[in-house]
């Protein structure tokens, strides 16, 4: 069976070679674990971090070791209570096409009623990272308005259709015409921006927030974020969620210091780790699960089939080859 | 009689060429009004971002009009109910050696126990800033570690005793080695660095902060606040309250990116002003008194003598020249 280690630790963007697809013996089962097949591998921009060395908030991958993310599998073996041959679970797992697990840590998740890539998706770290970092941080209130980076990635679309639940504005930023356009016919935002075809984006998000930025939830970091803070509001909550802008960088980034903006607008900006919130998931599974019943919250995914494209797919998040979430799908 | 105008708008530092004496007629008394005499005249940091045009959370000072700041003078003559000839009083008042007010905004305020310009340090808008910033946004714990940047400062020198009172170590950074020794010796800090003649910032802070940085009260930015933020623990606060090192700047200041490190730590930035908690005065000057009455907090002033002096003493802020708050004193 193929596993998936860390090659190399990536210099600027992640290439192929910085991954090793290594063949092991298929594990057999000790009493008290469960083998599980994997179904569904999602690739996060937050790997990036982790391919890295130094001090984080999850620790690094090491080189020459499997990687792994959160993922479904389907138990195919038990010999641990609790767990059935058939059932399906969700967490962290190894990139591996099979693995034994003590059960620590792993969910069932029901795929009875939605696609079981849902539990990566708005169901999983996805949705809530989204749901929590808005209201937790955002704390937003309705005719506010909300500026959501990132839009029609995974958590972005997701942060979008909550504010607008909230009866906000919702502006989104995109980079690609189409991703834009679906921001609004598909997920209701009231404007969108394509940042790679626009000169002046300062100016662009004073003329779709003629009321200013009163939150902005910031998945990419870098020169877009520096234009929404020149238009934030007084008592603006800046939700620091993502940078995939700096993820690849090689030296330090700079850019414009943001002391003086925060000073003059009692503006709070706050780094957010989804992992910090545990004790509200149990109030936010449902909250989502409803929304996604009730059709106020669509979910959108990117499939990429088969174990050996896990790296591509991982790659594209760079080059926002996505749209939604990501998602690796292992063939039968 | 002096008073005070804009006469130019400040390009990089403030000059004395950009401050114009002017005189006026002794204004005369009207039914429902009193006279005032200044006493004493607060200069500070912030008013530099008035002396500059544009939108910001005070309205900016106008070209050949008298400039204001929190002054405190004696009623010299009353035609207003509630105040009597030889009652002082504290407010944001003109740069004027005698003005006429109708009473809205000022506080009575009592010189029998403590000297009058204690309510425009301590006592006044500066004790009230360290207080509500170090507890509102900073909510310092028992054994955490607190560093404050213009240590030596007005609200600098009172922050760090408050983080004293509740229990932290408390790190100083400040721009002169007398001023260093003054934080350990006079307020009671556990460490100080002087950043005028340490080469390595970042690992001063480190060797200062063994646990790491829990809080950092920043009066300063710039570069200083670039090395206390590569010291940040997890669940930082940073409580933005000054930038004096940047508001001189004559183009948009660039420094590293903060958002990285915020992610990481789940870190918190934020702005602080402390009229946007005028609810809390009515508690925390009685506390702040308390504290004086104590002995907790020693009360530092530099004072200037002479009203034709109040243009180069706000100079002399932006030179390091102040130990804790720098107020002029109108001679009798």
């Amino acid at each position: 069976m193929k596993t998936i280690q860390l090659n190399s630790r990536p210099v600027g963007i992640p290439k192929l070679s910085d991954f090793k697809f290594v063949n092991k013996e298929k594990p057999t089962l000790a009493d008290g674990e469960i083998l599980l097949k994997a179904n569904y591998i999602s690739v996060d921009p937050y790997l990036r971090g982790r391919m890295m060395e130094g001090k984080s908030y999850v620790a690094p991958f090491e080189l020459n070791k499997v990687m792994s993310s959160g993922m479904i599998a389907e138990v195919v073996e038990s010999k641990l209570n609790g767990f059935s041959k058939g059932d399906h679970v969700s967490g962290m797992m190894e990139w591996k096409e099979f693995q034994t697990s003590k059960g620590e840590g792993l969910m069932k998740v029901d795929g009875s009623h939605v696609s079981l890539s849902v539990y990566l998706g708005v169901l999983g770290m996805t949705g809530l990272t989204a749901y929590l970092g808005l209201t937790e941080i955002g704390k937003p209130k309705a005719g506010e308005t909300v500026v959501v980076s990132g839009a029609a990635g995974a958590v972005g679309s997701v942060v979008g259709q909550i504010a607008k639940i909230k009866g906000c504005r919702v502006v989104g930023i995109a980079g690609s015409d189409e991703k834009v356009e679906e921001l609004k016919s598909k997920y209701g935002f009231d404007a969108g921006i394509n940042y790679k075809t626009t000169t002046n984006m300062t100016q662009a998000i004073a003329e779709c927030c003629p009321e200013g930025v009163d939150v902005y939830f910031d998945n990419v970091g870098g020169e877009i974020s520096d234009a929404v803070m020149m238009n934030v509001n007084r008592f603006a909550r800046i939700i620091v969620c993502g940078a995939i802008s700096m993820y690849n960088a090689t030296s330090v980034p700079m850019g414009p210091r943001v002391q003086p903006i925060l000073i003059k607008n009692s503006a709070l900006m706050q780094g957010f780790i989804v992992s910090n919130y545990t004790e509200k998931f149990g109030v936010a599974i449902p909250q989502l699960a409803k929304y996604v019943q009730e059709g106020k919250i669509i979910s959108t995914e990117t499939i990429v089939k088969g174990f050996d494209n896990v790296p591509q797919a991982f790659i594209n998040l760079f080059e926002g080859k996505n749209k939604g979430k990501m998602i690796v799908e292992i063939e039968a």
